[in-house]
């Protein structure tokens, strides 16, 4: 299977942990490099982050667990990148 | 015949199989060196996205079967690159 | 003459021949390096390129011809370099 | 735990202490290798600042300390990066 | 005298000379390093390109000459930049 | 108490001295390495300038001092770095 | 005293002399490296250029005299840099 590289995910996730909480937990999964939360969007119990993940080989279902864990949920994927090189999206403009 | 070096695809897919699953199966085809799906709609029944994928002789036609086979569909062909070298669009202002 | 290095062009192309079918064929001209197409519109029966082609000493009546050949038309000639070395418009904000 | 690397915080502060007093004592915490402050709300009693902090190993907690001494409040963490190397947000087009 | 390096005209074109026909036809004067025309609009007579001309010591009035001898003319002078080496302006953010 | 490696300000300005004067006479402070100054606003009687002050140990009291000697004033401090290394504020799109 | 290393000037010129003849006029003052006009606004008798000038120690009062002498005038000056290295404004997001 080419090895996923980058992931962008769209959560869901109360108050409590916080971001850092949060964001340190998704960084110390194994075949995680680096992971930056943004926050988008904060509500009454809720706060909606854009969390892109990079590594050698991500597993998506190892991180969901753990956004559970974490009692949050992955309300969608927005991006992933696999393959040898990052490839970027030339609509964004990056 | 020059060898096709990226190809934008708009694809439709259902909700299963995952977007991961889905780009990872399209990394996995010969000749795909990186793949990279940014997601562009969510509907009911379906979502949308924008498939970038990079290599040094792509085959549409094996990525149109694979892309099939996942239950999905190419709606539209959106760039079209090929060549010794990659050539940017001056109008996208990559 | 001094020898053009980039022609940005607007195509009207039938659905046949396919945006890949007809950007290889451009690509393999003799003198093309690259050639990078860009959907901008589709219509019912006819798509919108922007297509950019780079090369050393590039031949726009035997790209015309050959446009011609594969059923589409140029409609335009948006942007047309020539010289030692490439000259971004500085209006474009490359 | 993946350590932190960086942080963008909103931060309502007070007119007193200055802006300039407030982000050296953020430089001077321990970790903390650069601050910037932008300031982008000026209201009768209080400027709200975007902090963007980095180092190697932040300290969320140490910082919200400094920032509750300096008479000031951490609004809300609006970015958290951690890992072996910086990610960006793609959607924010750094 | 300060030697011109870069110069950005708007040159209004009959539909013949051809946009590439005219571009090379700058781009072989002396002095011209390399030009690149963009079309910026089309009338029914008449086409507005914006021709941006690099080299060590341009010459306008040679330009001028040409340009004339092409049926075209030259409707203003858009950008003019002289000196040891390029100088961008910086509110177009180059 | 970490070093201040760059100050932005805005700054009104009566129309004497000029802004040459006034940025000269900022550039020529102690620890100054550059200043860039750009008039954002002209009243009949004043100038609003965004003042961009770098260097390794900014003293932002010398500069205010300076500055009211030059019969200016500082209006607003509007962004304050410090530290190792400079940072730049991610949602300013540096 | 600091020396100017860039200034950008807002000037008023009539059609004679052209934007090219006042552009390397000012580019063969002493201590100029560099200059480029920007054409921002043509009115009936009167030209209004943003022109950057780039150098070591830029002089004002010798680039005024030569602008007046060419019958033009300094309608206002828009930025000013000075020191031993360029420093951008952030917020032009150069």
């Amino acid at each position: 299977m080419a090895p996923i590289t980058r992931l962008v995910l769209d959560v869901l996730k109360p108050h409590d942990p916080s971001v850092v909480a949060f964001t340190t937990a998704i960084g110390d999964l194994e075949g995680v490099e680096a992971a930056t939360a943004t926050v988008v969007e904060v509500d009454e119990n809720v706060k909606t982050l854009r969390l892109t993940i990079e590594g050698n080989d991500l597993d998506l279902e190892a991180i969901r667990e753990e956004v559970t864990d974490l009692s949050a949920s992955i309300h969608s994927v927005d991006q992933v990148a696999c393959g040898e090189r990052p490839v970027d999206d030339p609509w964004l403009g990056n």
